[in-house]
């Protein structure tokens, strides 16, 4: 299995996603710093996966904490949170498993520092072992949408290196896969940081599923000529009104897929649905820097230097361009968040 | 100006559009093999330019030939064009600066073999400045489109760079400046090949012409926060009923344009029109090398190493999605191709 993130001798060991697929590094984190920095660069990215990393991130800070006292241990905690949270301002299961590891100091704050530091590492796990689950989850309630022969368009990874480990959209993907059914997979490229060349080509070359790699503006033309069954995408945050954020490029698909009557699901674990957002306009998009679009890896340039450059990294699909959102406890219509998943 | 191609000193000269922006190197192309060689690696592109280029290496390509005989130097410039000819499917320019060609010889089949020689020169000058007089023409057709303080959203490069000077959609957006308008361009990056960044933001810098680059993912999100006037691209070959072949991801373009009630003109020198045509379907679509995709100049991998790729170097954008098409002698609508250009 690809090991995306793992709590191993006390550190938080990523698998380095900007070096892939050219080199598969393990990265050793071993302090919060180190957590924050590799989320911000994307060594790590996908909304379940920075979840599972921000809580690992907290059991790591909480052991090198030194208070005797659980009320200085819980400031140091709650600064620890602030700044993974600092990180990167879209994906909703990074305050999730935040509010996660935060409950269990709560919930413990008549225990010794140590056990709560032992319960934190506990949690992170628990939030890594119920991310897989669900993953699998959502796979098999999607599963049933992809029939034998279907081709399928994806955009970003929303794979297993995406989550914990088997992925969303590429869960369902694998899902259906595993029942024994043909399945064909078009993955969008995904610029600017190419996530669907470089982590959902080869993670599915990797398991032997077929994938043809297309630019994000083949889209369009692949839908005209009948090779799409279905689109399945991920989520960084599903407000509760069913609007939809996910990785810059999103948007476009699923106003393609609508105008050329392709069903556009959504494919996500309840961790990154959030009924406290009431609509897309509410979810805050990152924009990140201009040299992601004007250089490869911030070095070879390709464009003119000093260009202006808009690089919002995420863009909201409005509920309306929605067939269904796939979660663990099924497939839903996006009228039907805000009630499935009231807090 | 910027010297797209140049005919000097009896060699053809390309500005290397495959270096741009970071090198600004003159191409000297000494005879036909290297101008189809520079045509077919895109070092010149855009229809129009294409075919200003394909005419050169005809004059180039004759003044080499000993033949004395006209027949037999007919027979050689028929060689010398075929060989033009096989070099790009896509672009009709090619084969109407051809046929130009041709028809010179066949009309002066009554000179000395140097007076044709000498007559293929003029004729390819001729069309070098028709199309510089023609691109300058429709921008001053089209200028009325654009509005003080518009944004205009094109993909690829229909600028100086793809004709003789000028350019078709950049001509458009040059003569609205010229009048004294503000407008501000979004340029899509235009992935694989990346003319918008590399091309399309570096003429409209040298111009100082404000524009904003942006991946071609990002078009849908521009557009629905109201940052889109209008869109405005080339094309390679429009058919009689109005269909346009341009660069991949016009397509995308055309119908998330219509999507967000934005204005989709089209602008081409009636040199791109093709009334022998019908539609869409009867444009070959050129399929390019899937390194375009996978490496960057052939060089850097940014996918994995045996991915499967499609990667077609043109889309159809069909006549129902175009608002207008802009033509030197004035903007007409899709339905009124075939009478106006008819043969």
């Amino acid at each position: 299995m690809i090991p995306t993130v793992e709590w191993k001798e006390g550190s938080v060991w990523l698998l380095d996603q900007s070096r892939l697929p050219g080199r598969a590094e393990l990265l050793e984190c071993k302090d919060v710093a180190a957590v924050a920095s590799a989320i911000q660069e994307l060594k790590v990215r996908g909304a379940p996966a920075i979840g599972v990393t921000a809580a690992m991130g907290v059991a790591l800070g909480a052991q090198s904490l030194s208070a005797d006292d659980v009320s200085t241990f819980k400031r140091h905690i709650w600064a620890i949170c602030d700044q993974l949270a600092a990180t990167r301002p879209t994906a909703v299961n990074l305050f999730w498993a935040l509010t996660r590891m935060k409950k269990v100091v709560e919930e413990n704050r008549d225990c010794t520092v140590a056990e709560i530091q032992s319960r934190l590492v506990r949690e992170a796990l628990a939030i890594q072992r119920e991310d897989l689950a669900m993953c699998k989850a959502l796979g098999q309630q999607g599963a049933g949408l992809i029939k034998d022969g279907h081709s399928v368009l994806t955009h970003c990874n929303a794979g297993a290196l995406a989550t914990a480990g088997y992925g969303t959209a590429l869960g369902v993907v694998r899902a259906a896969s595993e029942q024994g059914k043909q399945v064909h997979v078009f993955a969008n490229e995904t610029r600017p940081v190419l996530q669907g060349a470089r982590l959902t080509a080869w993670e599915l070359m990797e398991d032997g599923i077929p994938v043809t790699l297309i630019t994000d503006s083949m889209a369009a033309v692949v839908m005209r000529q009948g090779k799409i069954d279905l689109c399945v995408v991920g989520a960084d945050r599903i407000a509760a009104n069913g609007d939809v954020a996910n990785k810059i490029g999103t948007y476009a698909v699923a106003v393609l897929a609508k105008a050329h009557n392709v069903p556009f699901y959504v494919a996500a674990p309840s961790s990154t649905i959030d009924v406290s957002t009431p609509s897309g306009s509410d979810i805050p998009i990152e924009e990140r820097p201009g040299h992601e679009v004007t250089t490869m890896n911030g070095e070879t340039w390709i464009a003119p230097k000093g260009v202006a450059v808009f690089n919002p990294a995420f863009d909201v699909t409005p509920a309306k361009y929605v067939t269904g959102i796939i979660t663990e406890q099924g497939v839903v219509s996006p009228e039907q968040v805000a009630d499935t998943f009231a807090n």
